[in-house]
């Protein structure tokens, strides 16, 4: 148990799952087949309608989470004291380790319909425990990270300052900012994020400090007085071309920055650069922020703007805060002991949701220029044309972590993955997903 | 530090803090202003398009958090390693404690455009400072109650599951479980959310277990022997009549309810409803899931479903995942003191994000039939014929923690203010704020 009252107190991560997962096992356990080898494949069946590719982030958090799956006391207490399961499961949960293997595709990648893009084998029941907070923590985390992507493929090479934070849970916060930067941000305004992942964190102000003054001119002199010239002062609280001129008159021409929060930024953008020039301050920046989304960035590329903020609709996913993957049993061994082979499975009703069986690959096909032409997905032995473009990288191997990484490594492997695909995946417009989906 | 190995891990909810935050504490200090007397106030200038109220939920994580919010050493540390601010801030930091008052409109409560939801009130500084985890809490808790709301009203009386942990991020689905309850959900399936809050949990089974043997027969025996006839069996996995069937054989008449996940729901549930009480399991509950929102459960009044499990749509507020609540400053001292009178303030410039300046109270006016037709915010002196009607109640005097509440009494006064508006609130088409806000 934590000893810090966090809004959220939590004993370990093993809670971070559904009821439902605990009885299978238990059941499982009484039935016997609680052992069988397993694998479980997640994936989504859709792209969030209209985008063009997702992007795989939050893998680094699986693997920190996986490392605190356990069944404390007091979690053992809890699931007790609530009769969720019975006591030769306790027993199991006490003891358990996950001691399986999971390879995924790397942070970062991008991906499409089918695509698996985490696979995890070992006895089902250590599987079937990790099905809620691997899902958790992919769909929130590729959501953000998609929208993230577009938003950076619009500003064109200017920094993006992840400023979301208020828009969504305080937790959730930090892992988007962590996904953020993973899909192409460059700060954070959340010191959460910065302290967890030293993810650079940046900061202007507010309304409230001009608002807290005197006059505007006060409150800029006490802002630049206290954290130097280089800061950004705030423009938009009363008169934008007053404020900077103001800003100009306490700061002088080595102002760094001034922020505007309002209006229409593609006109005010392009007036505060004007005087800002006209008063010498060329080398002030200009930081515009509100509601900003990448079609809004999209739409200021031609202005003289050197720095977004965004925030909600960055947290929330750009219209798709989840992305809609699912934890499926693909396969499983046949009755007959430990060594039985594997038999793939798949829901079979009609009404949808079906999905395809069997334990699988995945690689990128590219064309002769060079350029990514297919996600291809298949069972049994990878084809000899695609040897070396496989996606799937081994991140547990035998309940150890093996695929831990720096963030920069994802960050990275993203611009590269996502410059490998055809023009038309960085459209901001609506259509069909950049790659098809082949299996075989 | 935490010395468990969350996913996340924050020292304190200090950290939930934007930047600027910091910065403009800096500033205020080195210029004198930061001690002065301020009203922050956390509003909405409007709610998600086309829906009729809003629901405060979060308030209670909010006095939470509150009580954590505490810059240990290692935060400092992390602070001055990165020149967030300087020595004497983080010495300011070091001791700071909250010590000012906190009103809100309690939690449970419906809301308007304009209606301000929390006041903090203190010095300029230790306001300021609280604006980020403010936000984030009832920004995402209230999301999630409004639409738990409008299911709980779409779904008439039946139990309502929340299922969404696998949606959204581990932690906000903790949240979103709690913010559900208060909105009027039954139960959830997140563990975490049982621990946390003592809220019901409840599971079912998924197709994996079905998968996982070698016939369904082999998967509800498997079932039913663990989990006792009362259990939930999942029948969509192959044939949902020939599933029904084996349910039934295996666990008798007794068996306590069949889940149905995929498919055309409505017809589903009537041929499951005949075939169950054919086979004399006329006890035997049906539950659905499958991508439900608050519309897709009214689709299903009429079918004989006796509870839904939701999980995507709650947890992202069914589409409105956040609820732009602003915290911005109303009012502060003027110079000269800490005796000196508050001055309105509010942000002028054009283009939008306008507010009303003053310390504000709300009342909510009854018309002759003792139904709601107008929310009323003021400053200044509270008209007679609205005395005993003013929404907010103190949360924290003086530092100290005054409104803490079981969150059973929010689930119920959620209920009673529903039940106080104008009818056409619960309707679920879109349209304008079923109560206009008037300010005097």
């Amino acid at each position: 148990m934590s000893e810090l009252k966090l809004p959220v107190t939590v004993p370990s991560t093993a809670l971070f799952t559904d009821h439902y997962e605990l009885t299978m096992v238990q059941a499982a356990l009484h039935a016997g087949t609680a052992e069988r080898r397993s694998v479980f494949e997640t994936f989504t069946r859709r792209l969030p309608e209209g985008r063009r590719y997702g992007v795989v982030a939050g893998t680094g958090r699986v693997l920190d989470a996986l490392e605190s799956f356990r069944f404390e006391p007091e979690v053992l207490a809890f699931l007790r004291a609530h009769d969720v399961v019975d006591a030769p499961t306790l027993d199991w949960l006490a003891d358990f380790r996950f001691t399986g293997d999971i390879w995924g595709y790397p942070e970062g990648e991008v991906y499409f319909p089918g695509s698996p893009v985490l696979r995890v084998e070992g006895t089902f029941a250590e599987c079937v425990l990790l099905e809620t907070v691997v899902l958790s923590i992919l769909n929130h985390d590729s959501a953000i990270a998609a929208a993230a992507s577009r938003m950076a493929v619009a500003a064109g090479g200017r920094p993006l300052i992840e400023m979301g934070a208020r828009r969504t849970h305080e937790l959730a916060a930090v892992a988007a900012s962590r996904a953020a930067y993973v899909g192409g941000f460059t700060s954070t305004s959340d010191l959460a994020a910065g302290f967890r992942y030293a993810i650079p964190t940046v900061g202007t102000a507010a309304h409230a400090f001009t608002l807290l003054h005197d006059s505007e001119r006060d409150a800029f002199t006490a802002q630049v007085e206290s954290m130097g010239t280089g800061t950004t002062l705030l423009v938009d609280t009363y008169d934008v071309a007053a404020a900077v001129r103001t800003a100009v008159a306490v700061a002088g021409p080595e102002l760094g920055a001034v922020r505007i929060d309002s209006g229409d930024l593609l006109l005010v953008a392009h007036r505060v650069r004007q005087q800002l020039d006209e008063l010498g301050a060329d080398r002030t920046r200009i930081i515009v922020t509100s509601d900003l989304d990448e079609y809004a960035i999209a739409s200021l590329a031609a202005a003289p703007v050197d720095a977004y903020g965004v925030g909600t609709r960055l947290v929330t996913g750009s219209g798709h805060p989840t992305c809609s993957m699912v934890y499926k049993l693909v396969a499983r061994a046949a009755a007959g002991g430990p060594d039985a082979p594997l038999v793939p499975v798949a829901k079979k009703a009609q009404g949808g949701k079906t999905s395809v069986g069997g334990r699988k690959w995945a690689a990128r096909r590219l064309d002769a220029d060079g350029v990514a032409e297919a996600e291809v997905v298949g069972t049994g032995a990878v084809p000899a044309e695609l040897a070396g473009r496989e996606l799937l990288v081994p991140l547990v191997r035998g309940g150890e972590v093996v695929g831990r990484e720096p963030m920069d490594d994802a960050r990275a492997r993203h611009v590269e993955a996502r410059d490998g695909l055809p023009l038309s995946a960085t459209q901001l417009s609506r259509g069909e997903p950049v790659l098809p989906t082949e299996y075989v």
